[in-house]
């Protein structure tokens, strides 16, 4: 078999003001795609400068993550906010984090969008174009990261934006490909031996088992690990080094 | 007497969402540099983009008007702010500006700090250092405007920065040389005709009478002319059309 | 014919800080009954007191206009908030504005939801069922206003929360009796002689024409007016004389 | 010696949508007053409805815990707040914690201010006066807790309120009384013994060593616990049960 590489990418910066969430540093040395929060659901600016100047030094990539405005609900609320409005919003936060990228010697490497924005353009023709809207108001060479088969990665691509796919390892699959909604029985995979073998299996062969039994393809040039929930940063340790082990390069897709 | 210049500028994107504030179409008209709201006192995305949008299209500078994080107060309350999280939230605030004017084919090209910022970098060496550490974080070839004096000029300029001088046709000045302090009897002055004949003064010989009857020296690159008033933009109107009958050359300072 | 009467509601105090949006004095010398903004579309908390303070003074009822969390939106755009966040965020609001009625020697006499979220309880189960668990947790005896026909209605209806209808004079209504959708052609009456008509109608026979040409019957004890437009405030005038001379009393619900 | 009495008070509710900071259930199972956060610096109107309820249950006393308004400072940052806004705020405050506690069955039993806004007014005569103004509003029989020798408590007592005086067990205090500024060498005493020694001696006696080895009497009908540290609840603990030994009753002050 030909070498594999993946990228792992998690959520950092995730804290604002007083408040922390994600463990940085250690999710910094584990990762090679850091997802900055960009003030809108969480992240003040300081905390992104020391994030970005962080990533910058352990030479992780730093990816814009993109949210409605919504602290009260950590952007986990969908919005129907109009196209225009979304795309400044977007623009505006790619533009906030870019100059602590720079800062650091760096650039925002991606786009990613966050929480109910993320789930809201796997579907929303409207938002979906917003968000891209938004990206090539801020650089139109921003790769676009997100769900195989989203509206999101169907419009950027059609943009001419690069376009990055993801899997969840943690996240049960449909027969279809799709994820299995949270809320469901068993939508998330809670046993670490099953998310370690789930990653390196989705890495290596581009295979996961459905949740009905079935082998289905998934197509990712990157896994998303968790960050916010105790014990999250030793199971992404244990990811990744079950990935070098299985001959699979650990590595930043840009 | 040689041929002298002056730039006029004034606050723009003072709305935030359903509100509005400045007349900003009208005052574009008129001014050669827009003080633009970056979210943190007024000033959400969409209206960013669309200031920027039209004052690329007149050929209107852009600066960046620079606030504590303060919506509800509109700027105006004086805060407290650790040096490290007002230079971050610098940077924050032009970066997101930066975008905009790079979508609208210019760039940011310098920085003002509004309201209770202004005035507390007239005198407080840590928030003035702070403001120039947001400036330098994000750029070190930005030009920043302020007052004749301030410790927000005199740091910006031994860090290397370039500074503009501003004066305010509208406001007494004691025989000192600074602005009488708001809430003072006589500190805003009302009169049309006051206004203008003072602000061409200015521009030609860099020369006001005080509030205490003597003829003192300002000097200033350029004018504030203000836009948040009833009559304000005819206001303004009127002192650009006297400059230039003056033979005052109404041009940017870059 | 029997002595009817019809209470007149406006959305009053929506300025926010340095903001200003409704004409609040002159409002209150038309309306019976103010819909004060409570601070998350808009609404700072010294403009509630002073438009308490105004409202009791000439004996306007103030109801409590509760709305998303949303100042970038105005509460303008559906929100997705969790039953249980949106019932405390319901709650919270009607007892900020209960301590400046206090203040003002009166009470909140109702609760109105504001913009997006007056629009999604007319169907949404969940989300009319929050907001009347709000009500009940701030007050069980306070009436809802309301379109005759809504979820929330219906369901303060069944807790046991006193009910009041509205319909709206400068809207079209379909011949099934509900409003025809903003945007659509004809959505809104702009004509002040078929507003004023069509109030005068509603209050003393309750019936108005849809926009397919029949007659409907549309139950209501208030009429909406609205004060965010040039001329509203002198439209409104024009509605309250002409219902005065048709014999109409013009008094609050309660 | 006769029996004596004190009040533990602490932070509760200090979260913010996702963010969580103190552990509100072990809390109030030591404490006998709860200062409740009220959405300004922190505490999101889900967060004040739950800890209403499980104070009330436990029969903790609830206090309004008033802030300026900065949830990016966490209320850390001294404002220049207008007194009339000032005044609105710590009455809106009250009143959106007051729907909770008659919801749990219960009151706002007392004020205290929080973070930078309790530092002001020790010194601040316009902004205590404010507070003041601000809790007159709200109900003109709450109990204010705060430094002795505050401005706040004078200024209350002057205007008919009850007044609470409450001493820190784990803050150096001068020879004159007045705690020594955090930031300078001992402010804060970090030894658990000393804190539990040091509470039962200012509980017992009103007595505590000052940094420069004099005994100072320091009247105190509370003290103020912190929960926001790691260790701070084991600690809080201990001195609760040393202060039982010791013969002290635990109980709250209304």
């Amino acid at each position: 078999m030909a070498s594999v590489s993946i990228d792992l990418n998690a959520d950092l910066g995730e804290g604002f003001g007083r408040w922390q969430l994600t463990d940085d540093e250690q999710l910094l040395s584990v990762v090679t795609s850091a997802n900055v929060a960009c003030g809108f659901h969480a992240g003040d600016a300081a905390t992104m400068r020391r994030v970005c100047a962080m990533a910058a030094e352990r030479g992780v990539r730093i990816g814009a993550q993109v949210s409605y405005r919504d602290l009260a609900g950590f952007g986990r609320r969908a919005m129907d906010v109009p196209s225009e409005e979304l795309a400044a919003e977007v623009a505006y936060q790619i533009g906030a984090l870019e100059v602590f990228t720079r800062a650091a010697g760096t650039r925002v490497s991606y786009v990613k969008p966050h929480g109910a924005l993320y789930n809201r353009v796997v579907h929303d023709e409207d938002q979906a174009r917003a968000v891209v809207d938004g990206v090539l108001l801020a650089d139109d060479t921003l790769p676009v990261l997100g769900l195989p088969g989203s509206r999101l990665l169907e419009t950027a691509e059609k943009a001419g934006l690069p376009v990055v796919t993801e899997a969840f390892a943690d996240r049960a699959y449909t027969a279809e490909g799709t994820l299995v909604p949270r809320g469901q029985d068993g939508a998330v995979i809670t046993d670490p031996e099953a998310v370690v073998e789930r990653s390196v299996s989705l890495a290596r062969s581009g295979v996961v088992m459905s949740h009905t039994g079935e082998e289905i393809a998934v197509r990712a040039r990157s896994l998303c690990l968790h960050g916010d929930t105790p014990g999250a940063v030793g199971l992404a340790r244990r990811v990744r080094a079950e990935l070098e082990s299985a001959g699979v390069r650990v590595e930043a897709f840009v």
